[in-house]
């Protein structure tokens, strides 16, 4: 039983084995979206406001808050978006950047225990993310590459975390202020790329015992039907000890796959969260006129 | 690797490890079907008949029959039923009744090698199913239930399965025919349902080397929505081992849950099938402006 405790200055998320899946939104973040990345570069950040809504809305149980803008200012403008965001909402967030300076500018305004996203197994980035990991009493994604690249072999990925979760131990960084992203790679390219994924989540838990995330979006790159790998891996992965993604919950599919998995894991206390999502779905009965009874009858009810 | 082959006179299926997964539509089967029991009773198939072309449409690689009526005469209806859907399709059959009498006028019209639904590990029941399994050159899905009934231990119901495949090697059936059903509960009222079937699937592909199914849409009985948990739990269920299903085809849901698995377990060559299933889905950009942008174009280039 490991639990990660990420906070705001109101509000605890836990991520943990035994706990239903922690949904960090993916969707503040201009990389790839170009019309975003103008507006904040240029101040804008009304998208920003109806996308920590939106997400909320959709069951977002964490935002990522990301300001990768080429040739803007970026610690300025996560700073900027970090506290914005924490003035709409309690719930915690992930700070994410690849610039170690935008990193510290976020921190440096944080009320609360942020997850940093993220460090990777690169000398340079341990060296330089986990102090401020542990000067600001952080926890950090641990990105499982390393300087010789992603590895497409489970072990040489199992031991870069290894070392991430040993190193953040010498900083004084706990391991289960260390979750592990054992990374996803886009099964149209990577035909093994979801075995690799399930087989690292199982041993992360069970030997490495951390938590674990990832960016889930990507598995489904280049494919029709997005949606429908995301929710299928989504489900597979929550079967395989994974405990939080970095997705977007905008997609109803991906919900009811992450929701679902937590009801068949056990996570979901006598289903209580299924039924309150969806009692208003029809049932799906044995045949079409039964369900179709039903909501007759509620018709009526709402109505009488 | 342990391939289980079915046919029909044209056509083989095969569950196995490494290959996608089977469905076995489970629509012809009267029980909790008034409708469908009142016709088959009377001899009017022309439901049988329309499951039929549904479920193959929908993607079923083989049919359950089952001709479940009480107060009828099982065996006749069971025979003249396989009769005509072999009449109509070459996908191999699953042959279903807890009757053994009508086990066998299922068999002894069918032509191929069936999968005979079902033994179990009841004394009585292997020592009556079996040898009809022999007979008849068949396959048999194997449920680990016995006189003391559904045990909520996996351990229990792991040594059942162990007992019915050493029993059918006494009576000459290979290990290789025998498709083993570890029991799905209800989630709504036995929250270990979910894990309990994912431990089984794991363990007997690793130790017993046998491959699976079951009847998946019980796990979500009693719930609302119950397509989204049925669909979570395929795409579990495959994480987990289960090489196939009786299930209902009929629920996009479910068969993308079961294709988006197959994709991610790397059993679905280069993603053929999912692209050729799902090409004209637009896909979901990173903006929905970009993937309205696309279906436009489709749109000009169908009508230019």
């Amino acid at each position: 039983m490991t639990d990660t405790v990420i906070s705001s200055h109101k509000k605890e998320v836990v991520i943990g084995f035994e706990r239903p899946f922690v949904v960090i939104g993916e969707r503040i973040n201009p990389t790839g979206r170009k019309l975003l990345a103008a507006e904040m570069a240029a101040g804008d950040f009304s998208r920003v406001i109806s996308d920590v809504h939106a997400q909320l809305e959709a069951g977002a149980h964490m935002l990522d808050v990301n300001a990768g803008i080429p040739l803007a200012d970026e610690p300025a403008i996560l700073a900027e978006t970090v506290k914005l965001v924490q003035s709409l909402t309690d719930v915690p967030l992930s700070i994410d950047s690849s610039i170690v300076a935008a990193l510290e500018a976020g921190l440096a305004v944080y009320q609360g225990k942020a997850l940093v996203n993220s460090v990777t197994g690169e000398e340079d980035r341990l060296e330089t993310v986990l102090p401020l990991v542990k000067k600001y009493g952080a926890a950090v994604v641990a990105i499982s590459n390393d300087e010789t690249g992603i590895s497409q072999d489970p072990e040489v990925r199992f031991q870069i975390a290894r070392k991430i979760v040993n190193r953040a131990a010498d900083h004084g960084i706990p391991a289960c202020d260390v979750v592990v992203d054992p990374l996803v790679m886009p099964i149209g390219a990577v035909a093994t790329a979801g075995r690799q994924v399930f087989e690292l989540c199982h041993r992360l838990q069970k030997e490495l015992k951390v938590n674990t995330t990832c960016g889930a979006s990507n598995v489904s790159f280049g494919l029709p039907n997005r949606n429908g790998i995301n929710a299928a891996f989504m489900s597979m992965a929550i079967a395989s000890g994974m405990t939080s993604a970095i997705t977007n919950p905008l997609h109803a599919e991906i919900m009811s796959a992450i929701m679902g998995a937590d009801v068949l894991m056990g996570h979901d206390q006598d289903c209580m969260r299924w039924i309150r999502k969806f009692r208003e779905v029809p049932p799906a009965g044995a045949d079409g006129a039964e369900a179709r009874g039903r909501r007759e009858t509620r018709r009526r009810r709402a109505t009488a």
